[in-house]
């Protein structure tokens, strides 16, 4: 039977990518590894009481309901709290624009069923979320890439590509963006946005970070700037943005639960594909966010979490400036959960990794965030999970590391001078 | 923006069907209306204190692991667990054979993103499970029929079917089949089995309710036959079954935990696909399966579900008997939540089902099962769901439904005489 399986699989198989990130978590698991790889949230704010009495209420007041087949959709009550929630600033969500997904993840992979054929060209930032690069590559997807700086996506290239490449989306983290942890300008955002309605492209704006800002102004969504631009009077959103939401990170990851909010058109689709790919996502969990939504609990917790990693994001900045070696670079994020960091030329972060892990400390290497490949010299630091303590240890291994590594390339240039 | 997103939408979204299941369940949700549609275990029997006590057990125990993000092919200790079960008569299973899904119809959804390129053939029964099409279709899979009577699926014509079509899958229900209720003999089970294995077709067994048996015996499963014919020394299953198994039909839907029992370089893939489909399946849940599961409470908690369902079986049965026509035919289930009828020649019950709401009930007409279409007189009750007394109720209200319809009918013919 060795080759049984191989012999059998779809097309669509040979498209897959494994994640790095995943298959990371794996190899640094061991409790003596410092792991920056992984992008977990901080166990330390995991709200377990409050998840532990929703649940009980929940269960208490309507455990048939809970424990029972729900529509695909969602849980009705949810789908009208998030869709409230969202016009607060004016914009006309309905809950006809709400989809509840198991996770951000599938809502990427159902943008990709339903619009995505073989050989579709998605535009993404460079480096971007390669969750997205994996959710989408199965079914066919092909990239066109951005660079970004400091401010996100460089637009001033964008009107270009979107008339000479025609993408049929674009896929955009506007607030500190996974993984290099820049947030994109407001004129930036605007410009993106003028290009997609006059280009017809749709935009997927994953923002899970969003309500993580340590400093700095807010500044407004893809959807609130494209309902303005557009200037029509729906009173049912009907426009080019697919925007992703999620619990997991203001309330936990393991509840596996998230929102889209797109055109109702969009959404009865997403419905119907939910059906057949797994009928809905858990009742108890929408109905243990529902209650810690309603009651205004998740509003009250974020600040927590904002402190939390706002934290640490500082420890970490300044261990590095301590104990890198000047010619490594990095980016400063106002919020969420990443930070990115730039080698010199000719430096390949995954070999360095190897290094890293022998010194008990662990990072991803950027290359699978970049989707046209060939960039060896970035690398992602997560500093939302490990304590303020384990961040200066970490970040000390790390700068060895790095120093050694410089150090070994310097006489490696001047062997060759 | 009226057709936007349908210019968008990818190829595969043209071979999506809708479930005449899922939108009937709005349809029939007035309490007025006694339903027979869904296929919805009784929310009498869901175990909401031991949930509740096993949720409040985790969180407490082990909170930060179950709001966390975990490995995508499932929660360690539930994943061995699993395998012990399965291993108990002998079976080679061992972790790495199971893979944790969101509920079986995602385990069915996987199958086809692993193992269906646009045009192969799946073999199915006639009728079998709607959402086991609707799974499979958006990956382009075509169907080919074998019909069945109440011993399951009839296996004399089989081979000829696999050697002149030669199927990709085979996707079979062995036991109290959704829809018609029947359950496969010994004998067909052992020929269906021999010719997957002459003919290298894998097969899809779908197992929900095999733990539902009300009488009768138990038959081995298809896993256990091809394993015993087989005949290796493996340490570890390597053969042609994919077997989905679920906790919906034996704790509760609402969690969607479920697995699938395949040849570990499967799984492995199906970990890979998940990855990029929605990262895992909500760990809570999966921790709470797993208490509930380890300290037998399931095992014991099963008896219950098994003298409900036969209770209610029995007085559908009864009903049916005092109140259907006798040119209406119907199968005898020994155990799961379906049986299935079969109305005289020449009428149509999606016509019926109109007739049958006006009287406040209602049941899912039998086309949709029916993956080659044209058979219109055949339709799906489920006797789960509603209590003795509103099964009682319905089955007279569809006794005068029937009774009118049939009426009419030899009214028509005779006029034609």
């Amino acid at each position: 039977m060795q080759n049984f399986w191989d012999q059998r699989y779809a097309q669509r198989v040979k498209l897959m990518k494994s994640s790095a990130i995943r298959d990371l978590l794996k190899l640094t698991e061991q409790p003596e590894i410092i792991s920056f790889a992984g992008g977990l949230p901080a166990p330390d704010v995991f709200p377990i009481e409050q998840v532990d009495a929703a649940s009980h209420k929940v269960l208490q007041e309507r455990g048939a309901q809970a424990l029972q087949y729900g529509p695909s959709e969602g849980y009705g009550p949810l789908l009208e709290l998030i869709a409230r929630t969202a016009s607060r600033d004016g914009l006309p969500i309905t809950p006809e624009n709400v989809f509840i997904t198991s996770g951000s993840q599938q809502g990427l992979d159902f943008i990709g069923r339903l619009l995505v054929n073989p050989g579709d060209l998605v535009l993404v930032e460079s480096p971007t979320y390669m969750g997205a690069l994996q959710a989408l590559a199965p079914y066919g997807a092909e990239y066109v890439t951005i660079p970004s700086d400091e401010h996100g996506m460089i637009t001033s290239s964008l009107e270009e590509v979107l008339a000479t490449r025609k993408p049929k989306l674009m896929y955009v983290l506007p607030n500190f963006q996974n993984p290099a942890g820049v947030t994109m300008s407001l004129e930036r955002r605007r410009q993106l946005v003028e290009l997609a309605i006059r280009y017809e492209i749709p935009i997927i704006e994953d923002d899970p970070y969003s309500q993580l800002r340590f400093e700095g102004e807010h500044l407004p969504s893809l959807l609130t700037l494209e309902n303005e631009l557009r200037g029509t009077e729906e009173d049912t959103y009907r426009g080019y943005i697919i925007q992703l939401n999620t619990f997991s990170k203001v309330l936990a990851p393991g509840l596996r639960v998230a929102w889209m909010i797109a055109a109702p058109e969009l959404v009865r689709k997403l419905v119907q594909s939910k059906q057949g790919a797994d009928l809905q996502t858990a009742s108890l969990n929408q109905m243990i966010a529902y209650e810690l939504m309603r009651d205004g609990f998740i509003e009250r917790h974020i600040p927590l979490i904002r402190r939390t990693y706002r934290e640490r994001r500082d420890v970490m900045l300044n261990a590095m400036d301590e104990h890198f070696p000047a010619c490594i670079h990095w980016t400063r994020p106002e919020g969420g959960m990443f930070l990115w960091i730039t080698l010199p030329e000719g430096m390949n972060a995954t070999e360095l990794l190897r290094e890293a892990v022998k010194e008990n400390v662990a990072f991803v290497p950027g290359a699978s965030f970049h989707a046209e490949g060939g960039v060896q010299n970035t690398l992602r630091l997560s500093f939302s999970n490990a304590t303020p303590e384990r961040i200066r240890e970490g970040i000390a291994r790390l700068g060895r590391v790095f120093h050694k590594a410089v150090a070994a390339q310097t006489t490696t240039a001047s062997t060759h001078v």
